[in-house]
């Protein structure tokens, strides 16, 4: 198959990069620890500002060891967020994306199902509390 | 209250309209049996054209008897399906303008809470069915 | 075909079903007068508890007669409002399954346009009525 | 201020119920350590059948203490895919709620800031996968 | 392939159409110098009044100059919109759809990178804003 | 009114901050041309580093000429794509924010009004498209 074909904005051969771009997909699969640079990175890189910008937050966001900075959330809880956001977006790139790393990292298939359970649920209740136009309960200062 | 400052476009009042604008400020009263102009309407109004399209459609949609159309589902079920769409996106005035229309027609609270409910329901299997990446189950032909 | 392979949770295989799966299976197919169990509801099984709760749920709402309750809509208007929902979410499996289950019931590609276009309406005027920032109209109060 | 006015569908006062709302509302009370009944309840509690089905839902997903069932996922975990959801549906009681209910378990500012910039990084990435049109990464099984 | 059976609606075969549908059929292809007919307008030609209606908006909206009507935004605007809101429902016929009009507007891989990017970084602020329940800022009145 | 009771997570205020976050509110009232630093800011403000990271790619994609970068498109489209995306999320903060931003650039409200309409029509068509099941039509290369 003519890889290069599958989105309507080609996808950038690894093999083909230099500079800049070439180093941020070094990194990429460094960070990530994995062996290959993802389709989603490789449409980036058409534009390399943008995949510079994107990856400079994710790592920061996701990755924040490799920057030095430190999370006060675990990594697991981490892609659990991006696992939520995407099936309530029905982004399917991502779910698969987000599945396949947090499944990586220990996430069992019992808690997979936990997780899109309460993501399942909440979108129930927001489409609830959206319907019934219910105000926000009285709320005591935080302080 | 200052009526045409609540949005940053202002209200067109119906005191103030003549020609096409003016017709259809009154069609929109007498197609739906209301002594006011909604505000939806008298912010559309700022664009004469757009106002037009869209009661067009609309009038058509949701009012075919008004012009001499006929709908294959009921008034009410109408209302219904106006309601799910708000509530899934979560849009406050259409969720309250929806509501009380439905309710004029007769659909009691605790029908709307069966509405809600199914439109609930349905969100959450939306992300579940999304978040586990679920193909199609095989169709057969539909002849 | 490898259908287990088909989603990164596999689809848990009917034929190897015991106790609860089983008999939620045997229910679901019952009630539903389906003779093969839906992809989704075999994803969901690798999660007993969170199949035996969204079947619940949805037996409930979309079946109540099963369970000797009684609904204040009419069977097809109950798939509508999933077709609109899973319209407007773009949830590509729920719309294929309740586009089937509605055609099944009776609604003919005539009225499931007519649920597609005013659902396709509405989406339209959310996103109208949420863009020029409209307040709700004044509520009179409902008894 | 007329408490019962503020939802189009009246709130129902804790007051003054009996039987089965009487019994989940003093449930949701203790299960969730609070001293009122949440507006969201209190509309629900209009059609008890949903009250029941909602709340038997909610509390297996989010209190399986108790219910006597385990979760893989912390509480606070819990808490931030609600979190995670609502602000990518943009449900405004859902954020509030849901915002309260994380703190309370000790869920710092800075953290719900972690939070928020994760979800609000993925809603991002999930425009451009999308956009982009970027099919899936080829999956290795999961065996 | 049998192309009839790639939609649970069937698309309506260009050749065999007559009256109104092969009007509005024929209007399509001219007015957006195409030589097929896109299969949007194939499945909604099943419902000829839909269709019509469908095809008057997008013709009113996209292709003014047809209605001898004037916009205020240049035609790669017009389209623009169109990617920056498919994009953010994750509509992927739409995408793909818009995506080549504006190609073959002039928009350029890099311009297109661009769209996607500030849809994408949108899509971020507005789950940030709603995550942190931000309230507008203060209006001045815009005379 | 308690400024800092706003929202849930408090805003920072102006006048009490030092260091970087001192130096990005002024450079964004510097490069946006205001006088006053917008509640989105300032709860991100209580996030230094979320603040930056938001600011950094928010200036880069909206105010390119700042950071000596250019875009392919002029500040306006810039703005309608903003408010296509708010509109279509339905994200009351960034509608406001955006509509006051792109009228200040000159923005007519007669072409406000176009932007919202075509934003409307393709809000309606995804709905259509994907509750349709449509598949893209087929793709030549693009060189």
């Amino acid at each position: 198959m003519d890889d290069s074909r599958v989105a309507t904005v080609p996808l950038v051969d690894e093999a083909n990069v230099t500079g800049k771009v070439a180093d941020i997909f070094a990194d990429i699969k460094r960070t990530k620890q994995i062996d290959f640079v993802p389709r989603f990175w490789r449409v980036l890189a058409t534009n390399p500002a943008q995949l510079e910008m994107v990856w400079t937050s994710l790592k920061r966001l996701m990755h924040p060891e490799a920057v030095g900075a430190e999370s006060l959330l675990d990594p697991q809880t981490r892609e659990i967020i991006a696992i939520a956001v995407s099936a309530t977006n029905g982004c399917n790139y991502c779910i698969n994306s987000h599945t396949t790393a947090a499944m990586k990292m220990g996430l069992t298939r019992e808690a997979l199902g936990e997780v899109l359970a309460i993501a399942g649920l909440f979108n129930m209740t927001n489409a609830l509390a959206d319907g019934y136009q219910i105000e926000p309960d009285v709320r005591p200062p935080l302080e």
